[in-house]
């Protein structure tokens, strides 16, 4: 297989890629960004090496802990549980969430073989019972997969004698009632308040 | 800048890859496909150091020439001047040309910086005119720069005595006349045969 090839074979590997926009890729570095394909090259390697999990809260780092478990003034009464570490930044963004966090780093789906232990379900449970642990907040996405992995999540928690929340569902910020989905408006007369 | 940051970059360097792709790239890479970013680094690398530009038709190649040109068997009156190499991928997969090609590896783009100069109109010009070529075919695209280029590059070599034809407008195999714009229609009318 020539260089081209594999690199073509390479790039269909990434998330959303399939043969034609591999091979648009691969033409672009080829032709106009040589640079890029040695950046992206050493950034591969070194995330690959050097990239590992928090030993707390389970996200990417490169230390033994995340700077935000290493970080001593939050409020370690609370844990946030997320699915990934993008959704962890949206609600680092809000500035609402002075706790700290655990990242499942996926979602139960039986289906594709992700059950509790793939999502680390016992580091969770080490991490939510340290004593420290008052209440831990699920937020995990509102599709199908992400209430199911709170629902498992929170039964076993709760059974530990821990306070469980749940994002609350409801109406966006700035919409208009007309315009909202009925599945919303009925969680939001629910969860009124 | 921690590795993580970094590959998310590198990977926004990619044509069509955003911040929020970018990411998801990144996740997948690091989460579930460690092998497949330690590929991609070496594929990325080879690439950068083994793939140059044939020597006679201007395509990517590990040789001094690539394959096509190598071939002896293939009808040297004849050369087809294509934009890309997916472009001369698709012309060999029909079967119908059994000449050499021109790839320029790009298109006239004033607004872009890409004038002649760029998509090797010297090497162009030099090759159709090795004295063994006697007709050049032009399959750029057909979009406004694909057209402009093919215009360009028929009155140059036309003023030098070199027979220049252009692929076929008109009417797709399997099309109904009913669903075919009219641009396409009207192209169709003028180069009836």
């Amino acid at each position: 297989m020539s260089s081209l090839d594999t690199l073509v074979e390479s790039l269909r590997r990434l998330p959303g890629v399939g043969a034609k926009s591999a091979s648009r890729m691969a033409f672009h570095l080829l032709q106009h960004d040589r640079e890029g394909a040695q950046l992206l090259a050493r950034a591969l390697q070194a995330a690959a090496q050097q990239i590992r999990h928090c030993e707390r809260c389970n996200t990417f780092t490169e230390s033994p802990l995340c700077s935000l478990c290493a970080d001593p003034r939050r409020d370690a009464g609370k844990l946030c549980v997320v699915e990934t570490p993008a959704d962890q930044a949206a609600l680092e963004r809000t500035g609402a969430f002075r706790g700290y966090y655990f990242v499942l780093m996926g979602k139960l789906s039986p289906l594709d073989g992700i059950g509790p232990r793939e999502i680390g379900m016992h580091q969770l449970m080490a991490r939510a019972l340290d004593g420290q642990v008052s209440e831990v907040i699920l937020a995990t996405n509102f599709t199908a997969e992400g209430e199911a992995t709170a629902h498992v999540i929170g039964e076993v928690l709760r059974a530990r004698g821990l306070t469980v929340t749940r994002l609350a569902r409801g109406v966006p910020a700035g919409s208009e009632l007309e315009y909202v989905d009925l599945g919303t408006i009925a969680h939001a007369l629910v969860d009124r308040r």
